[in-house]
């Protein structure tokens, strides 16, 4: 009934380029395409209108005792440009090597097959299976999910009905190796803007008397870190949730060292603070990164001159339990403190998002809390993803950022089993994005037996 | 014979854009107009072939126990774009209320036709003027005058049998004050190049782990001032010419004040290093600038990369006696002791230029062997420029740089008497580029005097 490949060939062939309005008659076929795959699954779906790209909120819900899962994915996909790095169309899926090739190939929509098809296998056998299911297909993922607020205030209740939720958007190191994710860190995007004199200045006929923008720039930049690496804003690691023993050793299992991390990066050194190894530090603390630094001349050669104007982007990501409200706060107001009179500064803000954290049941950090349909998932992953792929997956924290996943939690109370499909090999954002085919059909084996044993069937 | 005006409005008619191929006609055409005014003055010319625009050395040599000056200034123009920003067109000249508008007519074809002017009138009044005159007039002034080190290697020991020289190239504060210009700053021009890891990585998944190379880049920039503002690199004060009470004497005369300097820069505060004040410091303090920093996102809004490199352009301005080899050296290696393992360096040179100083005669600090013809002409000039312009002229040190006249002075042995033509309302290297036709007047009635009294006539 439901072909994972040729369906998501054809899931591939709308070019679902969020960003860019050239593409609305792709986004539109993506929507519509993933819209009959949910129908011809058997659930209802609603067409969410949002100001860009719809929401699909797709239901198939029967007796209120049985469990109730959210699944979650998106159709949109990133740009396919430099087209001609691709070594077949972006949008005309290919075959090679036991992989398929195309823009949104892992991100998301092999994924979303992945669950779809083991969906329609599990159904097939069990056409009343006692599972309720909510399925949220959103647009905008690829841009930020600015949507996503809104669906949750008219939704968040509805969906807070449910017991979590079930997401493959997340990575594992390679096609053998499954991890479950347990956190993605947050975020905190700002900018400091400067400005010195009114114009740019001649250095030899000024240069001695005035603050240079610049200046000033490298003096706050600097001061933001302590000679040790951590960082150095009042506050910033009040509340940061500690290490625990159980996910040191869980990284242990990680298929990566420092010397091929080092290797890969072709970087001598690593500069983790707080006392984590270089492999906690980028899962499990909190940064503040310098994303872009300019001002003055920026061409090749020299020009001597003062510049008017001086900018550094940084951003923060944070750990589970740090508030980026909170921190954003206290990282303007150590910038306002450090600049010096003379020179002026205002702020972009680029916004926040909140970090995120589950645990697994049976960890000495579980909450007691947790609801039974949410441990056995993840009890059945284990056992489901060992079978299928040969290794029990690893639970670790990720580096990144899924704000919308945090979102689910703090607007709807869901948790979520976020189970990784993606691999390094997959080229996400880049081009010649790809999925494994091998990793594809075990993944569907092991989601048919994770709905059956939620499902108690 | 010489009808400064119309001589002026002739040679500004040739566009001689020295940096651009564009104007290889208006460079012929501006070096033969020179070449043909020389003549019609009595020189013998010599046009020396370069790599890119000839040289013109002209001489009237006649006794040698006469008084010899080398005169020098460049035919040579900066370009003229943006064009649309000029009121009228820049290379056809137009007088508009006793100005006269045009690329060059300040900088510095108006000061060398003041000259001419003035040496014609003499030479008609004393055809047989006891004064030796060396003219150099180069090409490739606003490109940094690449070809001269070759032009002393072989003619400096020639140019070196003067007494001195003279030069219209600096600036004076308005048309009514002129200023005699009594020292240039030198420069070292460097770029501090940053590599971290091999390519932009995103923030998110590896954040934590690496030395980022704009942290690295800040934290090196901030380190080379002290929180006093003075710079932090060994040994950079240590060979620094000391201001003289008469220096300070002088600047009082200068018509700005620190209130009308902060106004004109739109600043609320200064920052000058090492007790000087700001107006002593453009003038008498060595500087260490960022002239543009750059590296990872610069667009608008954010991108959350680690950026693989980063950049700080830096000059410092160098006063008399400061050596900029041992100063680039240290700075090289100071910027080297602070890279931190795992970000690599490299360094562009953009090269170094000495600091000039002559000193006035009869001041504390004049040196005993001063040439007579350098002192007389000094002298000559206060009186001339008082009885012209109303007022004595000021006896300054000048912020920028000509590495051209340290070179004179380095490779010929000259001093040079800089006596500044041209006032901030000139527009120099900017749209609208003019030259107070009062000024001009002034000036020739002064030089007139000026040449008859280094003659003894």
């Amino acid at each position: 009934m439901f072909d994972p490949i040729e369906t998501l060939k054809e899931y591939i062939r709308f070019p679902s380029v969020s960003t860019d309005p050239a593409y609305a008659e792709g986004m539109v076929g993506a929507r519509e395409y993933a819209q009959g795959l949910l129908e011809k699954l058997g659930f209802t779906v609603e067409v969410v209108e949002t100001e860009l790209h719809p929401i699909l909120l797709a239901d198939r819900i029967g007796n209120p005792e049985w469990p109730h899962v959210v699944l979650y994915g998106h159709y949109d996909v990133q740009p396919a440009d430099p087209f001609n790095l691709w070594t077949s169309e972006p949008f005309e899926p290919e075959i090679r090597d036991g992989r398929i090739y195309g823009r949104g190939t892992a991100d998301n929509k092999g994924p979303t097959v992945v669950h779809m098809t083991a969906l329609a296998r599990v159904l097939e056998a069990h056409p009343d299976l006692p599972l309720n299911l909510t399925y949220v297909i959103e647009g905008e993922e690829e841009i930020g999910s600015p949507s996503m607020p809104k669906f949750f205030d008219e939704y968040g209740e509805r969906l807070s009905k449910a017991d979590f939720m079930l997401v493959s958007d997340t990575g594992s190191p390679n096609e053998k190796q499954i991890v479950i994710t347990t956190a993605l860190r947050g975020l905190v995007d700002m900018e400091v803007k400067l400005r010195g004199p009114k114009s740019d200045l001649h250095s030899g006929i000024h240069g001695g008397a005035v603050y240079n923008p610049l200046l000033a720039l490298v003096e706050m930049c600097a001061a933001l870190h302590n000679p040790d690496g951590s960082v150095n804003v009042p506050g910033f690691y009040d509340d940061v949730v500690p290490v625990m023993d159980w996910e040191r050793k869980e990284l242990e299992r990680y298929p990566e060292t420092v010397e091929s991390y080092k290797k890969m990066l072709d970087v001598e050194a690593f500069y983790p603070a707080n006392g984590l190894s270089p492999l906690e530090a980028v899962r499990f603390g909190p940064t503040l990164e310098f994303n872009g630094i300019g001002g003055g001349y920026q061409g090749e050669g020299s020009k001597t001159v003062i510049p008017s104007k001086a900018f550094a982007k940084i951003t923060c990501r944070l750990v589970a339990n740090q508030d980026p409200v909170k921190i954003k706060a206290a990282l303007e107001a150590k910038l306002a403190e450090l600049c010096p009179a003379g020179v002026q500064f205002t702020f972009r803000d680029g916004g926040v998002a909140e970090a995120y954290m589950v645990v697994p049941p049976n960890r000495p950090n579980t909450p007691a809390d947790q609801p039974a349909a949410l441990a056995r998932a993840f009890e059945s992953a284990d056992s489901a993803i060992a079978k299928s792929f040969g290794n029990r997956p690893i639970y670790i924290r990720e580096g990144g950022s899924i704000p919308v996943i945090a979102d689910f939690n703090k607007r709807a109370g869901l948790d979520a089993l976020m189970i990784g499909l993606f691999t390094p090999k997959d080229n996400l954002h880049a081009p010649d994005e790809g999925f494994d085919l091998g990793l594809m059909e075990n993944a569907i084996a092991a989601f048919e037996q994770i709905f059956k044993d939620i499902a108690g069937v």
